[in-house]
C-alpha cells in the first residue's frame, strides 16, 4: 500500500483523526467526499489532505473526490486495525478502571487480554469480566512467545519505569503511557497520552473568543 | 503579539505540543534552540517550525536559533495560560475523580472551582479538598456573572448533552468533553479528548516495527 518507505510522524499522527472523520462519514452512508470538504471539517487545508493521502497511495481521482468506503478500509489497514493486537492493563485504580470500563478496545481492533494491579484488595477480584492479577505473576501469566504486544501504563509515576521494564522483560513491544514518566530510552514503542494538550487548546480558543467579543 | 488575525486551527493544535517541549527545555536550563533541533525532537520539519512560529511573531534571529525563555513566555501568553480560567468538573465517577486527583489544573494555569455529581452517595462528600455538589444546585452555586468559564464533562454519554446545556445556561463558555457525544451545535467552544487517537498511532508504529523486523 504505502508508496514510500518513509512517512513522517506528523502525517502518521494525523491518520487516527482522518480515520475518525472518515469512519463517521462511512457510518453515515456518505459515499464520496472532496479534499476540500474533508479539510473544512477537519480544520486542515485541502492541499494538506491531498498531500497526506498521497503518501499512502491513490484514494481518489482528480475532480471526483475520494471514495469514502475505500478510504475507510485502507486507512484501517494502514493503521493496523486488523492486526488484533492484545493489550495488558497495568493498574486498575481510578484511571485504569475508567479506561477498562469506558474504552472500547475491541471496536478499535485491540483485545484486552489481562489486568494487573498491586493492591492486595483488588487482586483476585474482577473488572469487566477480567480477573485482576498480581504483577508478580506477570511473566508467568503473559510472558514468552504468546505475550500481548501492548502494555497500558495506568500506575503512579514513581513505579512507571519499573513497570515498563517488567513488561519489556515479559515480551511486550509497545507502551501506551498514561503517566508523565519519560520512557523513550527503553527500546520500546511508546505513545504518551497528553490530555493537557486539549485543555490548552481550549484555553486558547476561549481567549480568542473573549478578545473578539470584548476586544 | 499575533501578526495575523487568522491563524489556522492546525497551527493552534500544535501549540500545546510546542509548549510542552519548550517548557521542558526551559526547565532544563537550555537557552537557545534551532528550528532544526526542535523539529527533530518533535518529529516535524524545520521549515514547519519556522512557518508556525512566524504566524505569531518573531522569536529568533536567522542563524542564532530561538531564545528558549522568550519562546516559553510568549507561547504561554498566546495560549492564555495567564488568564486563570476557572473550571467546573461535572462527574466525579472514575474518570472525573482520576482527573481531579491526577491532573494538575493549577500548573497549567487553570483553577478547579467546583465539582458536581448526581450520585446521592457522593453529594456532600469531598474530593481533593473540594465538596461534591448536587447538579441541581449548579446555577445557584456557579451561575451568573461569576460563572467559571470552562465545564469538564466526565458524565455518561447519555446525559452529556443535557449536562452541557445546563452548563451553558449557568454561563459556561467552553466544554472540555471526555464523552463521545458530539456537542458542536451548542454554540460553545468544545474540545473533545480522543484518547483512542494515540492507541491507533501506537498500533501503526508497532505494525511498522514488526514489518521491519519480520518482513
Amino acid at each position: 500500500m504505502s508508496k514510500s518507505a518513509f512517512i513522517s510522524m506528523a502525517v502518521i499522527r494525523r491518520l487516527p483523526r482522518y480515520y475518525r472523520y472518515i469512519h463517521r462519514l462511512w457510518l453515515d452512508g456518505v459515499t464520496r467526499i472532496s479534499s476540500r470538504e474533508l479539510a473544512d471539517r477537519m480544520e486542515l487545508t485541502a492541499s494538506q489532505v491531498r498531500q497526506d493521502f498521497n503518501c499512502f497511495g491513490e484514494f481518489g481521482q482528480q475532480g471526483c473526490g475520494y471514495d469514502v468506503a475505500l478510504l475507510n478500509t485502507e486507512i484501517a489497514k494502514i493503521l493496523g486495525l486488523n492486526e488484533g493486537y492484545r493489550v495488558i492493563m497495568m493498574g486498575a485504580g481510578r484511571l485504569g478502571s475508567s479506561i477498562i470500563e469506558n474504552f472500547n478496545f475491541e471496536s478499535r481492533g485491540f483485545h484486552l487480554a489481562a489486568v494487573f494491579d498491586s493492591d492486595p484488595n483488588k487482586i483476585g477480584t474482577e473488572i469487566d469480566g477480567l480477573k485482576i492479577n498480581d504483577p508478580a505473576d506477570l511473566e508467568g501469566l503473559c510472558g514468552g512467545r504468546e505475550c500481548p504486544e501492548i502494555g497500558v501504563l495506568c500506575v503512579p509515576r514513581e513505579v512507571a519505569r519499573e513497570c515498563a521494564l517488567a513488561l519489556k522483560k515479559a515480551g511486550v513491544k509497545a507502551i501506551w503511557n498514561f503517566t508523565s514518566e519519560n520512557l523513550y530510552d527503553l527500546g520500546l514503542v511508546v505513545e504518551n497520552v497528553h490530555i493537557s494538550d486539549s485543555i490548552l487548546t481550549l484555553g486558547y480558543r476561549l481567549n480568542e473568543l473573549e478578545r473578539e467579543l470584548y476586544g
